[in-house]
């Protein structure tokens, strides 16, 4: 850190208290000099992001950092160059999710054009509502609609829990407003390697956990048509109605693509809402090459797709597209003489997008996501999803010619599973003493690359197949040598745990 | 606009594109260029928001910003200079907020340390949750919890639903894996003059709208204490289960505060989760002369509390808040392994919250809030509530001495309900034909107040009162002065379109 700088703004700011600044704020001398300190410091962080000879992260424990920083908050105020003081210090203990070797969430790199996007974001106004209708509509071109509708809700979760209340609204219109007391019991449908918000969304819903069934998925992690077929059967033998099917693309794991085309027809067959969640992979509609992963996308009854993972905006970002117009209104909307007044004589209250959705205040998510399309043109997304796909080939083919690494499966997307097997277990017969210890060797690794801040990967289990690492490949800024270190580290890592049997575990709550 | 400044930047930045700056990112000389002259914009917008010289609203109609703004998204980039270009015009056609005479929302003013908290806050770290534990704590405190949990909601609608989520678990637990089906009908009580958010809640948590029982107020907006039990006794004999009440504390238009100890009584008589909104009036608990309005606050199970309304942070920052720990992860939590690792090294996994809440990655909203309270400390947020107190009494007393005015009610916090009742019509009998008249003056005012670009306030009926305006009164930087210009401009805007009978309304849709 530049220790002169800081001392510059300490000395200047540690009289300085809060009420200064926000006084006379038009010609306050201290506001402009305030907030340019405030993001000098952001800046340093953000280029520390992408400096390799930095830590992706400083990792401390929960308790350090309880005496590192006095989080309590007081009855008097503290100066300004605290305040600077604790943004420093929070960022530097931040996992710097930019840095090009941070694979360990569906984002990575940060975007500076969306950054000032979202800093320039201010409630309230039409001009914002014109804008999320540009990105809404151009959205809607991509995937086919002709028409259609769609907002930005508070994360994918939500933009899915929107789709299952479409989608009873329209199969029972009367639970609007009567509940589902006297309703038959209904039924959502999508794969065990689908998201968890189905789960909890049905739970919020009322709709109840039993009532999300799983469909099996092939090996590579996509839906079985014919399972999904015969589980939709099933529940109407037992009068349960199926209300919605989920289509994926892009699970969290696999990066899979479940059959939009088939799952379509039977969606139609048996008069059931049609879901895509491609929150993680809608992307792929940018590229000429890779847009067939999601053939029959606009036979959808609806969509959510996340532009705060691949695209780069920052958290949060999700767009749910339908393709009937009028019909989240309608489900959503309650009528509100205090709020949506329709006697406005300002402009055409047809603008007025607030009653679609169930919040009443809402963040401004459009404008970051606007600005960065103007500046990149649908191009320069398709460009950063071929980069992700050379990362991803490069990786793969590292891994199936290196000893010790084993591919989970063959990936279609951006996500690489893979095992790296340590010389001492990896000629043991494949039984459950292996599978043990294999399973036991990612945390450690895991903890291992935390504490030395060299890289961060995200591991976990599925189906039948142990705790695996899962690589996110798609900063801008990570090369063919990064992914080569990667590789070696994850080794050396590996064998280090395996040799250091008796080395104690990291943090105070090892289970 | 400063010409020359832009000059300045447009011909640095008009060949530049966006792949530019993102590029080798921690070496780029364009980078922090770009960055500061975003902020540059910004400032210059935060500043003019504080100036009365300026407009509230630089007002254009929907069509009129089509022709000036280019909101078509494209296949090719734009350069930078353009991206900068974008945002000066998008920051000029907002509602400044922060305006002194912006008075029509809960909200008012720019925290700027809040904002540059916002600006800081990238994900992820334990630093955030251990801050968002403490702003809870601090807030638990205030209230009177001795224990207790807490998650931040994207937003107040959400945090009532967290609260009807947890209501309707701790009656049925078994809701949550089989859903309402078998149960009986469930009720929310709520008086009449609360957020239209449980409205929305119940739909979207298949209750249905039909399970919202509205109570009766009495002239000042409290909930009638014996309607409620009325209520409550009503639903029992038909085997409707009341699951929740909810006291609003600081009602949306006249600024109400529900009797809190009468209600967590009838509460505990009928075994009812108690639930207080106290989205906009929870800032009176910092107050030594004004906590007395929510006297009982700690017999509450749950609350709702926005910092983005009166405390001043950006949109969104919705605390929930409730006595019981653990409840939330019982009531929401998802065992998902692979998000969720329970078999983490680095840290003590109790400090993970994310299962808590029915979003999956969530924004950070607890970094800004706490930054700002440290740099105000409780007596901060005092102040600025005293500092509205004094605006408006001194707004009050204004009305009732001058002549066309009348309040609504006697205002208890700081919302101030009038009507203008111009000359001609101000000695009519009051019949219908005057109440049609002033009902229809109110959106003319703020019609003609939008296009000056004056002030905003907003209007609304209530319950058998037309249209009358709502000064909402929490900017630190307005004055006794804008009190008296905001009074003379209604009356000189009143008398103006009277007289004009014949001048066109405003907008292409006039209804």
């Amino acid at each position: 850190m530049d220790t002169s700088f800081n001392e510059l703004m300490d000395s200047k700011f540690q009289n300085l208290y809060d009420d200064e600044i926000q006084k006379n704020f038009n010609q306050n001398p201290y506001l402009e000099d305030f907030v340019h300190a405030m993001v000098n410091i952001i800046i340093k962080y953000m280029k520390n992001c992408h400096d390799r000879s930095q830590k992706v992260i400083e990792f401390k424990e929960p308790h350090e950092l309880n005496e590192l920083i006095n989080f309590d908050l007081e009855e008097k105020p503290e100066n300004l160059a605290a305040l600077m003081g604790y943004c420093r210090q929070t960022l530097q203990y931040c996992a710097k999710t930019g840095h090009s070797r941070f694979y360990n969430q569906l984002y990575s790199g940060m975007d500076v054009v969306s950054i000032c996007g979202e800093w320039a974001t201010y409630e309230i106004a039409p001009v914002f509502l014109l804008m999320e209708d540009a990105v809404l509509k151009r959205m809607r071109k991509l995937i086919g609609f002709h028409d259609g509708d769609g907002v930005f809700a508070p994360g994918g979760s939500l933009s899915n829990m929107f789709a299952i209340s479409l989608a009873r609204y329209r199969k029972f219109p009367e639970s609007k407003s009567k509940g589902l007391y006297s309703l038959p019991r209904m039924a959502v449908l999508t794969s065990n390697h689908s998201h968890y918000s189905f789960q909890k969304g049905v739970n919020f819903m009322g709709l109840g956990q039993d009532n999300v069934f799983r469909v099996n998925c092939d090996s590579e992690g996509r839906m079985s048509i014919s399972d999904l077929e015969n589980k939709i059967k099933g529940l109407l033998s037992q009068d349960i109605i199926p209300i919605m099917v989920n289509a994926t693309c892009g699970t969290t794991v696999y990066g899979a693509f479940d059959s939009l085309e088939e799952i379509a027809d039977l969606c139609q067959k048996y008069d059931i809402w049609f879901h895509i969640d491609a929150s993680w992979g809608g992307v792929v509609l940018f590229s000429d090459r890779k847009r067939y992963l999601m053939k029959g996308v606009h036979q959808a009854d609806s969509i959510t797709w996340n532009a705060h993972k691949f695209m780069g905006c920052p958290f949060q970002c999700s767009a749910f597209l339908t393709r009937e117009k009028g019909k989240l209104q309608e489900c959503n909307g309650d009528p509100v003489s205090y709020l949506f007044q329709q006697d406005k004589l300002t402009y055409d209250v047809s603008y007025d997008t607030g009653n679609k959705t169930i919040q009443c205040g809402r963040r401004i998510d459009a404008m970051k996501i606007w600005l960065m399309w103007k500046g990149k043109g649908d191009e320069g997304f398709a460009k950063k999803l071929h980069h992700a796909y050379e990362l991803t080939n490069y990786l793969i083919e590292k891994i199936q010619n290196r000893e010790g690494f084993e591919l989970v499966h063959q990936p279609t997307y951006v996500n690489v599973c893979f095992w790296y097997i340590p010389k001492a277990i990896r000629n043991l017969p494949d039984n459950e003493i292996k599978k043990t210890k294999l399973s036991k060797l990612a945390p450690q690794i895991k903890a291992g690359m935390t504490k030395k801040g060299s890289m961060m990967v995200n591991y976990q289990p599925v189906d039948d197949k142990v705790n695996f690492f899962r690589m996110i490949l798609i900063n801008y800024d990570t090369t063919f040598e990064d992914m080569d270190f990667t590789l070696d580290e994850i080794e050396m890592l590996g064998e280090d745990e395996v040799t250091c049997v008796a080395k104690p575990a990291l943090g105070p709550k090892p289970i």
